[in-house]
């Protein structure tokens, strides 16, 4: 809920958002997201399409597009490319399961259409953002028709519900899809999965932040080392 | 470009925005702007209308609407009432021939809806927004599929472009409206209606956020007093 766009450079962030890109190879379409730390996996990944990686990216924000021109990463849509091979974001917080809260870029909803559309879904993220259990309040991406219906829907369902408002416009932050954004505090998430589908049962909630499909995660340390877990698959 | 939704109190927006509230009388259809000052004119209006002020009033932007709501004024549309008695709105900046520059809350292509279709269009600012000249960077809501157009459009006109970023998410501001913003600084602007009509013939640009039909302003002092300013109408 800072800056998001000030210089937020890490070495823990700069480690784990380099490391991911040792997964992408030549010929994959790649999913971008969005945030700070992806940014440097966007970076790394344009030295190598620059070294002569042949990829085709998908971006999840106007942000990520910015940066992936910029980088001189050659783009697609999934328009084009419905399946991509990996999609590499950030996260919030990730609990001790690979659950994972997304939406303090407000690039949620994108970005899980990527992850979806993704055969493997990988998170980066500086080691503070790992918790046991999930506490940071989750946000929803909301038709601004739909705002107080869905502020009583969640009241119910045990938030503290906040629109989020903005710091460079008047009123509220829009999301790049033009909708608004409440941040919804539950407190400790005993069960994200189960919180995802009363979420996702609401209507006027376009997308939730809860990401319960994290394949990997690379996180960050002080030393500069990646820690890597992967998820279980049943 | 501060934090906007910050508390910018001041006894100088205060007088202006209340000083203003005397110009709207029963059976009024106001145009409600947005910002910090514009709120003072809404707190105070809702107070009259508790007191049994007959008006009906159309907002500029998400914040206004959230505002007028919360003090009680009837809200109706353009859709229903067209043509509007009064629009009161605040500004960035007022030249000494009261043009005017607005858009730092992101709202200024529907405040210029509204303010054109006000019989009168009455601008209220503490004495900090006044110039002998303008010279604020103008405030350009600009299609995002057109944004690199114009960029080059406005550099070729003279100015030094920005895109607005947010703070509370990733990636550019994004208006009430879906679009980008880019802050285009001409330095002295000598002819505000020339450029202006500039600016309205680039493709891709939404509004400008130079006003030239302001009626009156009310301009408030530190000492609380307010000056009123009205154009010489031709």
């Amino acid at each position: 809920m800072n800056d998001r766009n000030a210089a937020t450079s890490s070495p823990e962030k700069k480690a784990a958002g380099k490391a991911a890109a040792d997964l992408v190879t030549d010929g994959m379409v790649v999913g971008l997201g969005t945030g700070s730390t992806t940014a440097y996996t966007i970076e790394e990944l344009g030295k190598r399409v620059a070294d002569g990686l042949d990829i085709l990216a998908v971006v999840t924000s106007y942000q990520s597009e910015m940066l992936a021109i910029d980088a001189g990463i050659p783009l697609t849509t999934l328009a084009e490319h419905p399946v991509l091979d990996i999609a590499i974001d950030g996260a919030d917080q990730i609990d001790s399961n690979l659950n994972a809260i997304k939406g303090g870029g407000a690039a949620h909803t994108r970005e899980k259409v990527v992850a979806q559309s993704a055969k493997r879904f990988v998170v980066v993220a500086d080691d503070s953002k790992v918790a046991g259990k999930l506490d940071h309040p989750v946000p929803l991406e909301v038709l601004p028709y739909a705002r107080n219906l869905v502020m009583q829907k969640v009241a119910e369902l045990g938030a503290k519900p906040v629109l989020r408002t903005a710091v460079r416009k008047d009123g509220p932050v829009i999301t790049d899809n033009g909708n608004f954004l409440i941040d919804a505090d539950f407190g400790v998430i005993n069960d994200p999965a189960e919180l995802g589908i009363k979420l996702s049962t609401c209507t006027g909630i376009v997308e939730h932040g809860i990401f319960t499909n994290v394949d990997d995660v690379y996180i960050g340390k002080k030393n500069g080392t990646v820690e890597v877990r992967s998820a279980t698959k049943n």
